[in-house]
């Protein structure tokens, strides 16, 4: 707990692909001050692997694929949260990380781990952002099982429309192949260059195109999971109605139960229309009412992101065209009122008929809530940079800024009254902070809200307590812990209030018939039930 | 085992609304032959109900809600399948019917049978066609809950469009109370006018317009189920990524784990354009390749249902326009090739200008795989007589026939192989019968399919075994068990092949901990592991 330090090098993106545009810096420093000192817990020395060198040979089972060198064991522990980031969370490393490269070591893996009683934490592409990468509770041995190299990828099933895929495969590996057969997958969150389709599956996952491709439940037909009691095939194609659905059910269990060996994924044709667009609302609550009248009326585009006056302004301020064409659009929104107005960016997706049909009626409802169009070039320039918010939070940290992120859903009547809520809150535990959101998820029934908060460096010192009353407020304003980020350590707390004590028994039940030993990523399920 | 009999009055549907029409009697004597004599099992003399007076009072808790008397306990036991209606199930009949009027009364009844090892049995509208209101496979006592009295509709919520309603509220007592406020619930199973809400929860089920509104696991949003451990609330508005997704695990649990006592579902504004339309199919096989081609492009109508040959010709010659105008429509698809073809039916909700947007890019697909438009009259048709298949199977029953149906789902893939090898089995098992089946939900991914069977009485005595050949063989193929019956005591027994030794163990886990006494609809659960 001292004062301002050197910043350690984060990396966990890719190298500064992002200088901090100088606009940026020049708005964040308006609206929170200066980058200020605050304090850096220094990581715990990494503790030696308990494993024997005969454990290792074991575990490995021949091959070259375990590792006990203390950076790597490091690494694994740590998503990338704000305080993964800057090495806050207090926790134990594994003793080893293993990287299966065949589906069939998972087994063998497990069964050691069963038998030696090691806990196994999965790890995909690590960006969880809620602590999903947290060893056990208690002083068991654990590993981090590295799925990154399970990267097969089937031939895509062009009669059904499907591809089967392993675990470790990377959004933009999959489109890849995809694109070569005129295909698309579809599943595009912010962490898309590094997560994986077996971290998507496992944390219910959903992304920027989630509103006209579905969630990861929607896009994830059928999967293969290696348990501790044997493999597990869940899903029937197309539908089935025997039974309980224990796709939906594995789809969010972390971990805890299994490991996916593989996943068959949805796809469909690439469209040949991708349009992109900028509008501005009157304010959030006119952008909100076009928002539902949108989706509730079947016309809400594949992306749809309405960004409240904190955000566009701040959007506006850090990335908006500069010099004269900036100026005119900003003319141009004053002389129509809507200069204090809030960002609304769609893209629309399918063959050129059929957008222009469906742009053409929802501009219909746009216009009756008094939507502005901003034209093609403001959603372009979204859609190009859409994978950036990462990056510019790794150079904001840098510079000594908190930075750090947190959604919900909730119904549409209660949309408006969450927003508030929070923002009261972060006004009063964190005066010098920037709170900006956006509705990026739309559902007939309610929405997603996504906040980002900029803070000076010291809030770092109360996220933690501040993260708790936040998610209070969220689930006392009916949102949920979270929409799309899964649940870790960070939202299980929060577990047992949103499946009630019936639901809870029934996960503690699944679990312990699954996973007897209780050995598989379980601090997941304890955090719920503390 | 006798000669022809007297057929029983059967009832369960609204006494013969239709009469058989000659030219259907035609239609089947020709393929089939004249009704044939069939032996019927004679019901067992009802026993006894073995609740004491003073159990039933207590049980009623001082309301007039109980039934002791022999013939409503007999009904309960009976579904709609062909052996529920020839009373060919061999089963025990439940010692007392038990009516609640309010949902506080279930959590009572339900703490009174685990008190006294009573089992219960669930019942919505009786229209389970799979043993889904079997009594226990033991000796114990048990009841019949009949949930038709909790049919209560919470004032639509027009801000998320939702609706919550009681269990035992029916289809048209629900899409009453929507159109008055221009919205629709859109789920219509053909057994719409009698099925409940928590019976279509309970099952999976799906709609004639699955295609377009989802299945009911897309249209419940939210429910509260009474357990014997507690009251559940299961689902979020919009949506959540915190834990597995228990809604999804409760909607297919047939009464095994608890009641529903109220459904929050999505409504959706009244299309203003509705618009049906016929069409053919060159071939099956042709005319799968349009269903796979429209649904993979997103462009599917809200209804979608292909006849095979056999079901076309049977329509044909059973309803068809007769006269002049069939003699047209005949010579016109002779000409065009196509007599021999299948039908097709669609039809198209939405405005307007999307209904016509959509039409316009499916008929260039269907087109291009050689469909033919029959014009609007055959979709209208269809429509208004989109629910008699049941009259017309109980006035086919009275005239000695066998006719039952069953129906599956498999991927595109598969489709033409399973469709083949069901008729093959039917004509070795049954050699004096028609075999008539579509495609009626179309995904992505596959599609159902459902098949009718029409045969002399005597097939009754062997349909069990040949259910039996007929449904391994689906699974063979690449099928499930049942697309959208549910599951029941007829398709428990490949639950366990459905979902894997692991499976099979989470959900007896589940089981085990939310009903500990196992007094909740035993018997399929039991079924499963049998």
């Amino acid at each position: 707990m001292v004062g301002r330090q050197t910043f350690p090098v984060i990396g966990q993106w890719s190298d500064a692909r992002l200088d901090l545009p100088a606009r940026t810096k020049a708005f964040v420093s308006d609206m929170v001050g200066p980058g200020s000192p605050w304090s850096l817990q220094e990581p715990a020395e990494p503790s030696a692997s308990r494993f024997t060198p005969g454990e290792c040979i074991e575990l490995a089972g021949g091959l070259d694929q375990i590792r006990t060198d203390s950076a790597t064991r490091q690494n694994a522990a740590w998503g990338m949260s704000f305080l993964d980031l800057v090495r806050q969370r207090a926790q134990s490393i594994p003793d080893a990380v293993l990287v299966p490269s065949h589906a069939s070591e998972v087994d063998r893996i497990i069964q050691w781990c069963v038998k030696h009683d090691v806990v196994i934490v999965p790890r995909g592409g690590g960006t969880s952002v809620v602590g999903g990468l947290s060893g056990p509770n208690d002083d068991r041995r654990w590993i981090g099982l590295d799925l990154s190299s399970l990267n097969g990828i089937d031939q895509p099933d062009l009669i059904n429309d499907v591809i089967t895929v392993g675990p470790g495969v990377t959004g933009p590996a999959l489109e890849a192949v995809l694109k070569g057969v005129g295909r698309v997958f579809g599943h595009f969150p912010q962490s898309w260059e590094r997560a994986t389709i077996g971290g998507y599956a496992a944390t219910r996952s959903a992304g920027q195109n989630s509103t006209g491709y579905g969630r990861i439940e929607d896009l994830v037909v059928a999967a293969n999971l290696t348990t501790p009691i044997g493999e597990w095939h869940v899903g029937h194609l197309p539908a089935t109605s025997v039974g309980p659905n224990l796709l939906r059910y594995v789809l969010g269990s972390e971990g805890t139960l299994g490991i996916f060996t593989d996943l068959t994924l949805r796809i469909r044709p690439r469209p040949p229309v991708r349009r992109a667009e900028g509008a501005m609302a009157l304010n959030w609550s006119a952008g909100i009412s076009a928002l539902r009248s949108l989706v509730q009326n079947d016309l809400a585009p594949s992306v749809i992101r309405l960004s409240d006056e904190a955000e566009t302004r701040g959007t506006w301020r850090m990335s908006a065209p500069s010099g004269i064409a900036g100026s005119l659009i900003n003319g141009y929104l004053r002389a129509r009122g809507a200069a204090q107005g809030c960002l609304l960016v769609m893209d629309w997706h399918g063959s050129s008929a059929m957008v222009e049909a469906r742009r053409t009626e929802a501009w219909r409802l746009l216009r009756s809530h008094g939507v502005i169009s901003l034209g093609g070039a403001v959603g372009r320039t979204w859609v190009r940079h859409r994978f950036d918010g990462p990056y510019l939070r790794d150079q904001l940290v840098r510079d000594g800024y908190f930075v750090e992120t947190f959604e919900t859903s909730c119904s549409w009547a209660a949309l408006e009254t969450l927003h508030t809520r929070v923002g009261e809150i972060v006004a009063l535990a964190a005066p010098r902070s920037y709170l900006m959101s956006h509705i990026s998820h739309v559902y007939s029934t309610g929405a997603s809200v996504y906040f980002t908060i900029i803070a000076t460096g010291d809030l770092v010192n109360h996220w933690p307590s501040l993260k708790r009353d936040l998610t209070n407020a969220l689930r006392t304003a009916g949102g949920t812990a979270s929409h799309h980020h899964g649940m870790g350590i960070d939202h299980a707390p929060w577990l047992a209030a949103e499946v009630g004590s019936v639901g809870l028994q029934a996960i503690r039940a699944v679990k312990r018939a699954v996973d007897p030993s209780n050995i598989m990523n379980p601090a997941i399920i304890e955090a719920a039930v503390r």
